[in-house]
């Protein structure tokens, strides 16, 4: 029978991500983390399907944050309105504690193709729950889908100079910036 | 030392697409690749470094073609013009010969993640490829690389359509089509 172990996922999270830096993915076994995390490796697998899984924990919560900000916004919202709300209320959940933690997790993920490739197609999921979600508003395609990635490179970019042990400025505070940069920017493809 | 094996590459992506589709992509091993093609699993290697890639061949050669059509562009190109030249240079190799194979392609790589994967981050690296090759005509960040996710995206739009065993359109011309509603979507994001 399964044990409540408090903060599992977390303790999981931060054990493999001490570990890869430490000694590097490719060496680290789902032991050594269950391990490290003062769990088993059952608890492992309860939480994330394999090694790569555990360095996107979160894309359930983030998915279902960005859905329901769509769902919330006023009906007479643009669908970049809309999108706009989302990213406010997912970047609001990366408190300033967790920069440093962001820094840790990007050398590792460009470091390796399976995990750029598990990176790539989680990024494409997102965008796809942003693009459902202004379906159900009546958004029409292509129109919802453009938003929908243009949002989430807003948040990817921004996610990157936050990830930044030196940055000042916050994940909602950047990802702002950057969607109004991109948005500018359309009016000069042609 | 290496004997020269005439078309081995094409050969080998044949195989692999007859066996994924008659017995399932799990089911098939390299060595049965080989077989079926004729070769052996040293040329299967040297052309492939694992069973996911061969479902992806052409990538360089796709990178090449759009890269030097934008290097053609003349001066006066905007940005999605020259990703509209590169898109008809890429495209114009699709003949409609191998419609049925993007027709079996498509339904492989659906059912199983590791292949969305790849598939995900082939799509960015491509979209990076045409993004350098706009930079070197002077075209600034984030308006290349916009101009060029949005033509990556017309592309694979655009192929989905085209991998239909009824349809009559070319390849080009059902890219320029989603690439001419995706630039008109533009304008009602806000």
């Amino acid at each position: 029978m399964a044990r409540w172990e408090p903060n599992a996922r977390e303790r999981l999270v931060r054990a493999a991500l001490d570990l890869f830096t430490e000694q590097g993915y490719d060496a680290t076994t789902v032991n050594e983390i269950a391990d490290r995390a003062g769990l088993t490796k059952t608890t492992f697998f309860r939480h994330f399907s394999d090694k790569r899984e555990v360095l996107f924990a979160g894309q359930d919560t983030h998915t279902r944050l960005l859905a329901d900000a769509i769902d919330a916004a006023p009906g007479s919202a643009t669908p970049l309105e809309a999108v706009r709300a989302a990213l406010d209320a997912l970047t609001a959940t990366f408190t300033d504690d967790r920069r440093e933690f962001g820094a840790r997790l990007r050398p590792v993920i460009a470091g390796h193709t399976e995990l750029q490739e598990r990176s790539a197609l989680k990024r494409a999921k997102l965008a796809e729950a942003v693009t459902d979600a202004l379906h159900k508003r009546g958004v029409p395609e292509p129109t919802a889908s453009l938003a929908a990635e243009l949002g989430i490179r807003a948040y990817h970019d921004a996610f990157d100079q936050w990830a930044d042990p030196a940055g000042r400025q916050t994940l909602t505070e950047l990802t702002r910036h950057v969607l109004d940069e991109l948005r500018a920017a359309l009016a000069a493809l042609d």
